[in-house]
């Protein structure tokens, strides 16, 4: 099983594909960070973060997608670009058939650490731990898509198999949909 | 000028379609709903609603996009939602080389009734008259788009010319990057 974990954001979405190897064990395949420029119209920061998760999708074929599930609470103004970043991450994911779960920060934290108000140096340290790496991914939004892929692996297949059959017809359909609008567009003047 | 207008929501979103004539004149092309069903999975819904706008921009050809702008102080859980669907309305527009506006609702109602505070009654009323129709579109989330058009005909002109030249240029490169990662994991076991 394997899954591409991300922590949504528009300024840095963090992105984590983690092999499962059986039990507790796991293999870091990639971890990184989409950075878009805080300058550029939010359109256009939306388009280079979902082409990014199209490119990651596409180079690491992971078998389902894990996204932080985004809260109203925190900040009222980055949230808003957090939510729509999510909303294009689950578009790639869906438009390619894949099933796309959700999670919680706590959730993670206790998936990876087995305490739910773990700090940042603790998941770090499990996440190293649980990988075989002598440090936690970096930069910390990378560190948590990891963490997040872990907690997909250990928590959410059996409502992974539950969705994947659902999810497999509408991929042609879309993928006709995408060239049509592209390549008409285009040839116009 | 024409003009796609769009009310983003993730249950219904209002979409409308309107041609600038000059002076305070417009003319109707399309006014509808993107329906999507709450029970299921987000990520499929907003394939739905991606698609959907995809589709009309396709058959409609608009010079630039506006889009309500989403605020975190109302409901929530919906407000997420919302916020999501935004993003692949903006994400759809500016994946082919389209300017995305965004207006809040007290600047809609400003420039189609005058008045900032407006209700809904006077706001399909006066769309109904500078359209020129016996009754404002029906539902109400489709007249929003209409009137969400209007504020963009109306106030948003200059904005979009500045933001065109630079719009051009992605377009290309996306949907190269859209074809790749659709074809090769469609032709994938």
């Amino acid at each position: 099983m394997r899954v591409l974990g991300v922590d949504p954001g528009l300024t840095r979405c963090g992105v984590a594909v983690v092999d499962g190897q059986g039990g507790r064990r796991a293999g870091l395949v990639h971890a990184g960070v989409v950075r878009t420029d805080p300058g550029e119209d939010v359109a256009r920061r939306l388009v280079t973060v979902h082409a990014a998760v199209v490119a990651l999708l596409d180079e690491h074929r992971p078998d389902v997608v894990a996204v932080e599930r985004v809260f109203a609470q925190h900040n009222v103004r980055s949230v808003m670009g957090t939510a729509q970043s999510a909303g294009v991450v689950m578009l790639a994911a869906s438009q390619v058939g894949l099933a796309v779960a959700t999670h919680t920060p706590s959730e993670v934290k206790a998936a990876v650490t087995g305490n739910g108000r773990a700090d940042k140096a603790q998941v770090g340290l499990m996440v190293a731990r649980i990988l075989g790496l002598a440090a936690a991914p970096r930069p910390a939004d990378a560190a948590d898509a990891v963490a997040l892929a872990l907690c997909q692996l250990w928590r959410g297949t059996a409502d992974v198999r539950r969705r994947a059959a659902a999810d497999a017809a509408p991929r042609s359909r879309y993928a006709e949909l995408v060239r049509q609008g592209a390549s008409s567009r285009r040839a116009s003047p």
